[in-house]
């Protein structure tokens, strides 16, 4: 992984919003539209009026249809919905290197496996370095260049180094993880608590429950990081640098 | 400690709700009001008009401004202002046998000694048991009956589930923590994260900026908490069984 070219799979709010940052921080971006139509209006308007409207995709990023031109590229962000992962992954299976790192975008638990995202891709490409990419985290917000910091989580330091440099800039910044489960049961669990926040909510039951609700559920995400082969303490990001 | 008379010492909002809710939990609670003329007003109007307005405070609560009345109790819960704490402790250390436990519903840090709440009472009552009381609570709420979780920090274990049955109800739940310093550096500085995140919402940098603040926030306190002997774990409530 010598380049600096980046194929980002998946034009929904996120994967537009990380090509856009990606562009931002120097990389040579590619952005694959898996969606034929939407493909022509992006290319024509240099926006994606459907999933993030209002914001111009600048010319030098590359919009395509055609995953193989999205794939010749030194790294991967996945960024489909979790639950086509894994057919992207089987796509991707004659098509890369088994070098190419996978930065995973996708948050999610598959249907019927129950996988993580690093599972369904290991899965199916079992060889690739894997990297999740996790919030928290507002697509257009990090779109308008507003200040976010991420996670980058993988057992490999120097890649994740490698991966910062390719990401970062003055308000894109993103933290290093050293457990990938732990960030994606975060990820994938999070808006179960915030919806079980909103119903509080919406019943009445005030904010000391809401705060009951929040402090419990990230307890019990902790305890799921913890099955899963993470750590519970992940679950607070007090670990991230 | 074997009977179930509970002394609040201090009738601001938490303290008074506190009373409330140990009234509500069946424990003989005396109610110690610092001011004269708010005590004359509690006592004929039964609702603490300054701190907790339009909360009926039942009668068999004792309201008092004798402070020797409400040491008479078998536990006390010491709710003052946090700069208030040491002036306090020494009114009663002439007062209470060093076998009382004093549960610390104060939170904060005292000006030029540094010192948490603990640290305050123990540099002068060296001998009674501590227990930390800690939310995320708003009083009003507490005092209303709605849902609450909150923590009991303490290294006596069997202490906390004695002081657990003397306050809880169905809608009042304390948690068992055994890190005392981690739950107070949280107490404590929760309310400087909360005005960064009300500043960066206000300067309109995003919500991903405010929950950058408020992981990286929560990232430093447990750091702080680990300088003070705590668990950095405990900034994120993940232990509280």
């Amino acid at each position: 992984m010598a380049g600096n070219r980046i194929g980002v799979l998946g034009a929904g709010a996120w994967g537009t919003a990380l090509a856009m940052q990606a562009n931002r921080a120097g990389s040579e971006v590619t952005l694959w539209v898996r969606d034929t139509n939407l493909e022509q209006m992006m290319r024509t308007t240099r926006e994606n009026i459907r999933y993030l409207p209002n914001q111009f995709i600048e010319p030098n990023i590359t919009i395509t249809h055609d995953i193989d031109v999205a794939c010749a590229a030194d790294v991967l962000i996945l960024a489909v919905p979790s639950q086509a992962l894994r057919t992207l992954c089987i796509t991707l299976a004659d098509r890369i290197d088994e070098q190419v790192p996978l930065i995973l975008a996708s948050k999610g638990i598959e249907r019927g496996s129950f996988m993580l995202m690093s599972e369904v891709v290991e899965s199916v490409l079992p060889h690739n370095p894997i990297i999740i990419l996790s919030g928290p985290n507002f697509a257009l917000e990090t779109a308008q260049g507003l200040p976010t910091a991420t996670v980058l989580a993988s057992k490999d330091r120097m890649l994740v180094e490698r991966v910062q440099f390719m990401l970062s800039g003055h308000y894109f910044r993103p933290y290093m993880s050293d457990d990938m489960m732990g960030v994606q049961v975060g990820g994938a669990l999070k808006n179960v608590i915030a919806l079980a926040c909103g119903m509080t909510m919406g019943a009445g039951l005030g904010e000391n429950a809401r705060a009951a609700v929040m402090t419990r559920g990230l307890a019990e995400m902790g305890r799921l990081a913890e099955v899963k082969g993470g750590r519970a303490k992940t679950l607070q990001a007090c670990r991230h640098r």
